[in-house]
């Protein structure tokens, strides 16, 4: 069988892997950064933030789709969401949906999908994936997770790490050492640490260092050896887990664990909770993965995203934009349906939407999320 | 007599050339340079550039009511606006407006208000002040009207010259020569040239010389002698506009001769048409004027403004505005009642009306005009 575009990988040697594999979507997250065009009942991934004409959720399933078919993608999402979701994933069924009451972050959100998927179906492997992130080239990331998922059977817990293109200083990093002899994830590589956020000069070292990738937050992994990993080091948050799932399918007794067990379930990000200590003790291995991606986690990383990276273009993000720009650069985020005039401002930030506007620059740009909080602190919640 | 805040000048040497005076307001011009803040259905002179609580229409009926008294006041503005001039002023009565159809410029304009004037009362003194300039020291500006006045009834048309506290390069220069020797108008001084706005360099040297005043558009003379000058230099206008004056008091030939007669006037300027030639033939005199004056030409001199002169602080116009400002300066003007967020932009402006927005800064505050035209042009006239 020779390969395609969408599936570039070697089908006669993955079948068995892959038919055991399930994807797993965790939509939460505001994205405070984006503010005022993200916000609670407008998350990041609820928005088209590339132009592709459809929001990031919705990119995010058309990319899992060849992996592992439809019917095997879970969403695990707030409950206010629900109804959005759904219009964006006509294909999503009831089994595959997980609606939080309240957010309890990244550990209980994915640990909850794979005590279900295992309940369901020992020996399941699940790779999550970010619902608000962006990839343009799907056959490398195909091909990345096709191998994480060989090394996910072997029984690492699996990471997908991004070739840094420049010294950024907004991702975390993932530091590798030599390579892990895995039968079909050749390009496996141990990993000895995840790091935060670098400064700019640690983070050129680390890229100069060539030993570093960027932390795309991708996990596959068997749910059995997730949830193991979990319960070494938040045993509790475990018992908790394991819990909700016995009761999850049976409609009776869903709910009343729900209301028991979520609100009280530890909040703790997966890199903390199981990634760091799995790296630590050698159970991770990471797959560098040469495709694009981006978090969009800023305006900044916004206009670069849409400026094909041309930092004298301004971009303009919104349907019927109405802008007129004269020697202006920067972004533009339109959905007021309102004549927007630039004159000269370079590197500027414009978000402008019923309710809220929002100019900054893009040095600027991570500061969003104090002016965030300055607006709850001061009452006008309502535009949050 | 003593004097007092309101009458600074000795009332017992003035009210003879006083009864005789009448004040015209110009209130016309959309004021380009401040869209999309000023536009055709709101220009300029109904807006409160000040934060006074008032429109500068009625800030200038309030500083001219101590010379003319409410009975004394003539506006001459466009139909349109009639409704929302006759609001500002309450006090203003029917035969004391004059609509234009269409608008011919300020020659037609302060000429009709001339020759209508002239009919009724010969002899009459007129002064004409712009609807929409700014000035905060009433006393120094009545102390120089007073002197102009007596200027004027001497035969000279007489304006009245800003002295200038830096070299602008927004205004207008006048430039004086030795004293004239007129009873009541001790500081006046002979012009010998009306300049059009210089270059910096220019505009340095002007004010280093210390010959050169800031034309502030105040015109004071006697009617009759307004309308000669016109008709030295513009004869079929000056035909044009007694034709009408003859035909204004009587109902049933106003609209007529309103029709006939109106739109074909020559659109001239009163600085091409009257100053500069009576600059040149020696009958214009000035009185230097010692009050903070502006002309409120762009947004840059709006911020001046509002900032108390600061270029550290953020001055922030509109009713309900609601701005929240980290690291920034310049200007927001808010119209729109959103929530405004304002980060590390410095010298910005931004101009937020609920269907235009602009985002530019001080230094391009001259360029708004071009954006406007722009506009025109690309069809988006719905928000001029």
């Amino acid at each position: 069988m020779t390969s395609t575009a969408l599936y570039p990988f070697d089908m006669a040697r993955t079948p068995k892997t892959l038919d055991r594999f399930y994807s797993v979507i965790p939509a939460g997250g505001i994205g405070s950064r984006l503010w005022p065009l993200s916000r609670a009942d407008a998350p990041k991934f609820l928005h088209d933030l590339t132009g592709s004409g459809q929001t990031l959720l919705r990119d995010t399933w058309d990319r899992l789709v060849p992996l592992s078919g439809e019917q095997r993608i879970m969403v695990v999402t707030g409950r206010a969401h629900r109804a959005a979701v759904e219009a964006q994933l006509p294909a999503l069924t009831d089994e595959n949906i997980v609606l939080e009451s309240e957010p309890r972050d990244s550990t209980a959100a994915i640990g909850l999908a794979a005590a279900i998927l295992e309940r369901r179906e020992p020996g399941v492997i699940i790779g999550s994936f970010a619902a608000d992130h962006v990839i343009k080239n799907h056959a490398l990331f195909l091909s990345a997770v096709t191998e994480a998922v060989a090394a996910a059977d072997a029984g690492y817990i699996t990471t997908i790490g991004i070739s840094p293109t420049e010294p950024a200083i907004g991702f975390g990093y993932i530091r590798s050492a030599g390579p892990l002899d895995i039968g079909g994830a050749p390009s496996a590589l141990t990993v000895t640490e995840f790091v935060e956020k670098p400064d700019l000069e640690t983070a050129e070292r680390y890229v100069a260092s060539g030993n570093y990738l960027w932390n795309a937050s991708m996990f596959i992994t068997r749910a059995d050896r997730l949830l193991e990993e979990i319960g070494r080091s938040q045993p509790e948050l475990l018992a908790g887990l394991l819990e909700l799932a016995e009761a999850w399918d049976d409609p009776a007794t869903r709910g009343p664990a729900v209301d028991r067990i979520w609100p009280n379930l530890t909040k703790i990000a997966i890199d903390y909770a199981v990634a760091e200590p799995a790296a630590a003790a050698g159970k991770l291995a990471v797959i560098p993965g040469y495709f694009d991606w981006d978090d969009v986690g800023d305006f900044a990383s916004l206009a670069k995203l849409n400026s094909g990276g041309r930092k004298s273009d301004l971009a303009i993000l919104g349907e019927n934009a109405r802008v007129l720009s004269d020697a202006s650069s920067g972004i533009v985020v339109s959905q007021s349906g309102r004549v927007i005039s630039l004159i000269g401002v370079k590197d500027i930030v414009v978000v402008d939407t019923p309710d809220a506007l929002l100019v900054t620059t893009s040095e600027n740009a991570q500061r969003v999320k104090a002016v965030v909080d300055a607006l709850k602190l001061t009452g006008s919640s309502d535009v949050l």
